[in-house]
């Protein structure tokens, strides 16, 4: 164990780097924080490389931190609060190893999200993925990153339940086809079929996108069947979180 | 026509106080930002009081203010900065009349909401319920202020397209029974019925409760009644707001 007193030390300084993407990507690590998510973490079988804990989270969780032999660090409060991204800090931060990998098998229930871009939202449809049993996701470009701070805490660990990965729709939606695997895209629009008249497949892929503009044309154009919800109020839409709760049930 | 300059201005001050609860209950009034939902306002026949502009605001809505008579103001943009509650104005600001009243007719699909105390959530669940075309809403005890700035940004006007009333909800269930109207309550207990095997009926009352907690015990004694939505993967439990636009599209 070593000890951090300064809220400007220099490794604070480096670690809160990673609340920027850029340094996320560079480095291939993100901050997790609370323990609840880094003991799925760990359960998980996520490489974590440190944990950063403060008086109170050493007192809780020193000898879950070493029966799995993880290195820490103690934070002085004025160091814990430099480097949570909380108004109360959760007494542990693990820095953790980014995964980045592509499925080794594309059937059953897929849901790719199109540039959704509030982070809250992503979080929400990650746990709503996991709650509705589904087999993967993919998060298309524009889409908030799955390892921010937000996106993380909204997601409350259901990324460590069903995997997720990054990429081009573009370039997804033809492997999914070739893998007999319907693909559904959502629009605004009751012209295209209501998702309450789809039957039953075992194997799909359901798209969602973004908030303000939906899935973007050339993409709803890839697809097998565009969906849409119908709106029997005034609203002019639903929140796309919400969307996504009522499709993703509807088809277990 | 009458301007404000100072942000320091004591009617900006008073105005201000409207952004607290206790005040908007004093008053009876509270604060609608933004021409979208001002127009919805209007058009709900809602008394707006007063109007506030700033300059870009007077160009664009000038004439519609005169045209439905409303008392109107131009802020300079630092009074306008100090009486909005967003990073950017938008151009407009309404002092409206809260209304607070009680349904005449119980019938129909109702929602009913249990100490939800995130005003996203409630704004978010308001919005829903207007698109499944819901017939009004009661919000219960502990349940996040209709008249917040928040709630009001994510009900996205939804408020003046179904009719939303306040009261204790054990008050209000045994008058919906009254009406020969079902009540649902909502529990994470699968013990309780799959809300999938609800047979439709025209009228009833569903309640959804409190994001940790759920609907309170008492509560869910007085219901005819207790629906679950399952969980197929590992997350423990679903949003507030995705469970409730799950529950109320798979009743329309």
């Amino acid at each position: 164990m070593k000890e951090i007193q300064a809220a400007k030390n220099n490794k604070i300084k480096e670690l809160k780097k990673l609340q920027q993407r850029k340094y996320r990507n560079q480095s291939e690590t993100y901050l997790l924080e609370g323990y609840h998510l880094v003991e799925e973490a760990v359960k998980a079988g996520v490489e974590i490389k440190e944990v950063y804990l403060d008086e109170r989270g050493l007192k809780l969780w020193q000898d879950w931190v070493k029966q799995h032999e993880l290195d820490y660090y103690l934070l002085s409060n004025e160091a814990m609060n430099a480097l949570s991204e909380l108004p109360t800090p959760q007494g542990m931060i693990a820095l953790v190893k980014k995964e980045e990998n592509t499925p080794a098998d594309f059937s059953g229930k897929w849901l790719l999200l199109d540039n959704v871009q509030d982070p809250g939202n992503v979080g929400t449809i990650v746990r709503t993925a996991d709650a509705a049993g589904f087999d993967g996701i993919f998060l298309g470009k524009g889409t908030a990153d799955r390892y921010s701070g937000k996106v993380l805490r909204s997601m409350q660990g259901s990324q460590f339940h069903l995997p997720i990965f990054s990429g081009a729709l573009e370039e997804v939606i033809p492997v999914f086809k070739k893998h007999a695997s319907k693909v559904y895209g959502t629009a605004l629009d009751p012209l295209v079929l209501s998702y309450t008249q789809v039957k039953q497949e075992s194997s799909f892929a359901l798209i969602l996108g973004n908030e303000g503009q939906g899935v973007a044309e050339e993409i709803l154009q890839m697809t097998d069947q565009n969906l849409y919800i119908p709106i029997y109020g005034k609203a002019e839409s639903l929140n796309v979180g919400v969307a996504a709760g009522i499709l993703m049930y509807s088809f277990v």
